[in-house]
């Protein structure tokens, strides 16, 4: 099948300048009848994702791979209940801010618009696309979908299903747009169209975000890996340290914001890291060890150069004791990963140059790395997060699928004088 | 001569944590001690320049491009005193906002930080060198500098009076790094070095534009080009509009914030437009109409399709009569090109659904089109103007060159309990 991809994008765009003047009160009612409509729709979406699933089986996919791409009643309502959780959010579209009034009277203020087209590219889980469909919506953005081929016929009937909803409304189903092909030379075409696409988000592995960064022409917003430090500083309470350790490393290893790496002030080790190292031993942690850690932890292995750096994403965490504060700060820059690294401390003095020297997406004192969350950080709902400082940094909520233009309000004024 | 372009931008990356952390007071001593710099090397200067002047003159250059590249006593003077402007503008870096308790007891909120590493990539003008190197400096940011080979010797000459400045306080010079290189092999080279650039901004022709645009990886802020609207409404006070056509269409024909279009509506036209046509006559301007145009000004030039969208960049105008307010809009949709546009009305509805209907970077209404300036609207100091909506979209000034990351204080909690 030949696609236009121009074409499509064309239409989006065009689509776009609809869904940007819809009132707060419309999208919110288009995204209820979409929840409705997956509802309603629960069991042609049931039947395409058999086929998938059918398909990863013979393929021979992971359990882990097939546990994601599946889909059940109780999943199907689960992203129903998510695009009603959206309309709870307050609209990001048409907020005014910055207002100044110039000397020669002209009024100037900021407002809040829609970025226009965005396109998402992911991987196997279908309810990244009614996610993704619903906050694009709600942001006043038109959306392109480009899923993985394992999920294709489930995001078809997905997406099937929210065009129901939109067509209630009479709104262009061009606004939430699936490119109907999976095929590599297709998305490297859509990441040429700049023309009409205003932003990319890649969500999956590391080399799916690769290839959509270096192929892109379209601005992309990603990150690639979270090495989150925490940096048991000599003036840290030992049980706070000890606990932002645990929920850090323990609570759920496989995710960005875990640690991967505590640095630790020479001047606490001996203290703090036997009582580290048996915490971790009983949640079967593995510590690998620099040489100053090993001379207080003769049992831990041996942490070389690539240890430092490394998303484990398991139960392993590097050990690197340290001479000073300035110390852990180099560490930090050269093998952090601007996610996010927090320093445990009671000393005033220095939380506030940590505050002011980690320019990583979310700095924290005295707080669980696992917090970098949109969610859990009050924005509301997370898109995804940003470790590249354009445009949005660290997680990003609603507010990331918005622009600000400038408006000014005259009486007439000129620059020059009229003769 | 091989040059190293990653060791280069290496440096600029390791110099700019360097920058990022100087007090405000700091990097304002330096800023004043550039300036005495440019002053004190000034023969310096016109030496360098007098070699890039015949060369120039060999080559056959213009002599509006020649007069660009003209260095004299007094263009040195206001280099230097444009850098003193820069330390009276408010440090943009440190700023924090957003802040909000979460029901846990965490602390969160964003504070301003530099990007990091900025290359500029610009054409003729020399004082692009220092200004360019003023603004990223006062905003924190390591300065990667690549100027074209018209001003090669001007440049370095700039930049090692600016490097004078820099040793006096022990910074690292690196932090205004300039690319002992016009080749454009060297250019692409670095247009993909996204581990070590934040951003890259580039200003000159479409032309050097576009090859920017088109071949980074490093995120790109930029204009093509300004085809700024003029909608007289039919609610519109002639007098005004009238104004606002004058000082937006000749007041300064060259500058992308000039009007190139006149839309009018029908029930304005046979009042407005044969005013309009008196006007723009009186001043040398050429009125190229559409067909209702002609049926009300016979005399004009008939337009063509491409007379709409264009840049003209001099003494001409298009002039479109439409049915309605609808109309206008999907004319400035369809041709504009998200710079400037502006509705000429006193009817406050209308006024309301055209800043909320049209997205371009910037929204008038009863205003000027030449206002679109970062110095007009009170940003204290153009950077450069953006017409693509990610990070910045308008006139930018200093603190869009500057990103927020998530700042979180809390007292020991955990996002799993321990136990």
């Amino acid at each position: 099948m030949e696609i236009d991809l121009i074409e499509l994008a064309k239409k989006s765009r065009s689509a776009s300048n609809q869904l940007a003047r819809l009132s707060t009160k419309t999208k919110n009612e288009i995204l209820s009848a979409m929840a409705e409509s997956l509802r309603s729709e629960e069991e042609n979406i049931l039947q395409a994702n058999a086929v998938d699933i059918q398909s990863a089986n013979e393929k021979g996919l992971s359990s882990a791979m097939i546990d994601r791409l599946l889909l059940t009643k109780e999943r199907i309502n689960s992203m129903a209940e998510a695009l009603e959780e959206i309309v709870l959010l307050a609209d990001p579209v048409g907020l005014m801010s910055d207002f100044k009034v110039r000397p020669n009277g002209l009024q100037v203020a900021k407002m809040s618009i829609p970025l226009g087209v965005i396109a998402i590219i992911y991987e196997a889980r279908p309810n990244v696309t009614s996610d993704a469909a619903g906050l694009c919506l709600k942001s006043g953005n038109a959306v392109i979908l480009r899923g993985g081929s394992e999920a294709f016929n489930s995001n078809v009937a997905v997406v099937n299903a929210l065009h129901k909803g939109l067509e209630k409304f009479g709104v262009d189903t061009a606004v939430i747009t699936f490119v109907p092909t999976t095929d590599r030379e297709a998305m490297l075409e859509l990441l040429k169209l700049d023309d009409y696409i205003d932003l990319v988000i890649p969500r999956g592995g590391e080399g799916l975000i690769r290839f959509v960064a270096e192929n892109s022409r379209v601005p992309v917003i990603k990150h690639y890996k979270g090495v989150c430090h925490l940096y048991v500083d000599k003036d840290a309470d030992i049980d706070t340290a000890l606990r932002l350790l645990i929920d850090g490393k323990t609570s759920r290893p496989g995710v960005c914001n875990a640690l991967e790496t505590m640095i630790v002030h020479k001047e606490i080790a001996e203290k703090f890291l036997p009582l580290a190292e048996i915490e971790m031993k009983k949640r079967g942690v593995e510590i690998r060890g620099c040489e100053k850690t090993k001379s207080i932890l003769p049992e831990v292995v041996a942490a070389n150069d690539e240890d430092f750096g490394t998303e484990f994403l398991s139960l392993i965490i590097a050990s690197r004791v340290v001479e000073n504060y300035d110390e852990a700060v180099s560490h930090i820059e050269k093998f952090g990963s601007n996610h996010t690294d927090v320093i445990v401390t009671n000393n005033l003095r220095t939380s506030q140059r940590f505050i002011r020297d980690v320019n990583s997406s979310s700095v924290m004192v005295n707080a669980s790395s696992r917090f970098a969350d949109g969610g859990e950080m009050g924005l509301g709902a997370e898109i995804g997060i940003s470790t590249t400082k354009l445009h949005a940094y660290g997680p990003m909520g609603l507010d990331a699928l918005t622009t600000k233009k400038f408006v000014v309000i005259g009486e007439g004024q000129t620059r020059h004088k009229i003769q």
